[in-house]
């Protein structure tokens, strides 16, 4: 595969091309491996860079409705939009679903707007690395707003609120009690909460949840690179697109007032620091996978470790010497 | 130091050779390391086991009194106590702390008893490996009960249930709201649930208390390893001790019961196994900090990733490379 070629045809914005070079990312072969960061690094010399946003929701919340709207809307604004799925639980094989372009069926005949759907990888590591090289490539392509979805489970929303500049959570109109299925976490990295589908009869309560999660977020702590009123809670609806030019406008300020304090780019090089370190501590462990010989090794000694053969420490050292050579 | 001959006056129960073998388990320096890996494996030869009970509960809650008045308890019995502290969240310096002994006055005195402070580490996969080998003397030393005490803070209850056999929860009488503060993945690895200081006028509350937590129990799917009627909630007071004879009933109960269904054995091997993986990957990480190179070339790089001049997927390369030779 001609690298440099295929990064040409990303920067131009080609679609196959950044099908391919995507693709390319998510192999997990050794010598696609070495593509790919060839690839990455060929991108740097674009120069392009997109507001990425990081975007979590239970399922059943609308959040595909929201992308399509939402997606549409930036459209209409005369910008790019590209949507990467994040789902490291999917055990979907094949590498693709056909759901994520039919459920967003308009945004995904666009001719701006660029959808992936999320891998059959299961493996987080992986998962994080794919997903931080596919922004790389969307934003490569002259892409304005990288959306990356994920779905609410484990270490995901973290994942995602890692390599992207803002975090939405949309949630449900919900009664109070059911306020606090919402994780601890996943609100303090949320800079805005978007409470969907406040419209016809659920529009009251929708304002009711929407007051609710605006009072809990005034009890967490404001952080230094939030302006005054952030984070904050909105209504939106997906279906009657009430809601997205504020929710919209919200994320320009907010972005904006973060790029000014400096504090936009120095959240992005403490990201990119932080993916170098686990890229690093994920290579050095995947020596274990690598060589078959210490493969049979750990198998074995696990084995006797098991059995109170060896003590746990004493087999880790015998095959950290075995792999000192 | 001669380590064949520590082992030995260590398995003949000799206290202060417990003390130094856990000083030298407890050192971070690599030749002290490497006769620590050494004694681990000579104690093997001692074929005592203890039963581990990992103990945690939140701060004001009794835990010291609690473990006194248990421990005396056991000692009457004709059984020897070993107490162990896990504090990862510990920064005091020096090493060791005069507050847990005085904090368990009574018990530090018996013959049949020997506590040991958690040591000044904040690292938690150093702790991990020093409260495992530490277990390992007691039980080399023919302790027959080992109380490993855990503070609440992050992964220390997970950590701590991974080299158990039993874990223990102590929660003090509390109204219905409190009962949250409990965090499911706790309520998820205990065993028991200890209601303490159902004594005096928190007589009635606690049992209440225990009703409600009970209550909860029921809720969590009934696990493989347990017999009917566990996990379990019950009442107990340190101050009067009742209670105590009826919880170490439940602990005999249930550690007989899965010691005959095979799972006793059975987790002991997994925890071996996950024990060894873990010092594995640690040793593998911990290379990142041995070699002067490395570590420079790290931070030289990290600095290049933070400010876009090379990619984190091809900065890491570049040091695994390296580290290849």
């Amino acid at each position: 595969m001609d690298i440099d070629d295929l990064a040409k045809r990303v920067m131009a914005g080609e679609r196959r091309a950044m099908s391919r070079a995507i693709t390319l990312v998510e192999s997990g072969r050794a010598d696609h491996r070495a593509q790919a960061v060839e690839l990455i690094e060929a991108l740097k010399t674009s120069g392009n860079t997109a507001l990425r946003i990081g975007l979590s929701g239970t399922p059943g919340v609308g959040k595909s409705t929201f992308i399509e709207a939402f997606g549409m809307f930036l459209l209409d604004r005369g910008l790019k939009v590209a949507v990467l799925a994040v789902d490291p639980s999917s055990t979907r094989s094949g590498g693709s679903i056909l759901g994520d372009k039919t459920r967003m069926e308009q945004l995904s005949r666009q001719k701006d707007a660029f959808i992936r759907p999320s891998p059959s990888q299961s493996h987080m590591g992986g998962v994080a690395r794919r997903t931080r090289e596919a922004i790389a490539i969307c934003e490569a392509a002259g892409f304005d707003v990288v959306l990356v979805e994920t779905v609410g489970v484990g270490q995901s929303e973290t994942m995602v609120a890692e390599m992207t500049d803002l975090f939405l959570l949309l949630l449900a109109p919900a009664g109070g009690d059911e306020l606090q299925g919402v994780k601890r976490g996943i609100m303090e990295i949320a800079d805005i909460i978007l409470v969907n589908k406040a419209d016809g009869e659920l529009k009251s309560t929708a304002t009711r949840t929407c007051a609710d999660y605006a009072g809990a977020l005034k009890l967490l702590r404001k952080r230094p690179q939030d302006p005054e009123g952030f984070p904050k809670a909105m209504t939106v609806s997906a279906y009657t697109q009430d809601g997205l030019p504020a929710a919209w406008e919200a994320m320009e300020t907010l972005s904006d007032w973060r790029k000014e304090a400096g504090h936009f780019d120095a959240r992005r090089a403490e990201q990119a620091r932080h993916w170098f370190l686990e890229d690093l501590r994920a290579g050095l462990l995947a020596q274990l996978d690598r060589d078959p010989e210490v493969k049979a090794m750990v198998q074995r000694l696990g084995q006797d470790v098991a059995e109170g053969a060896i003590s746990a420490t004493a087999a880790a050292d015998e095959v950290l010497a075995a792999m000192r050579g």
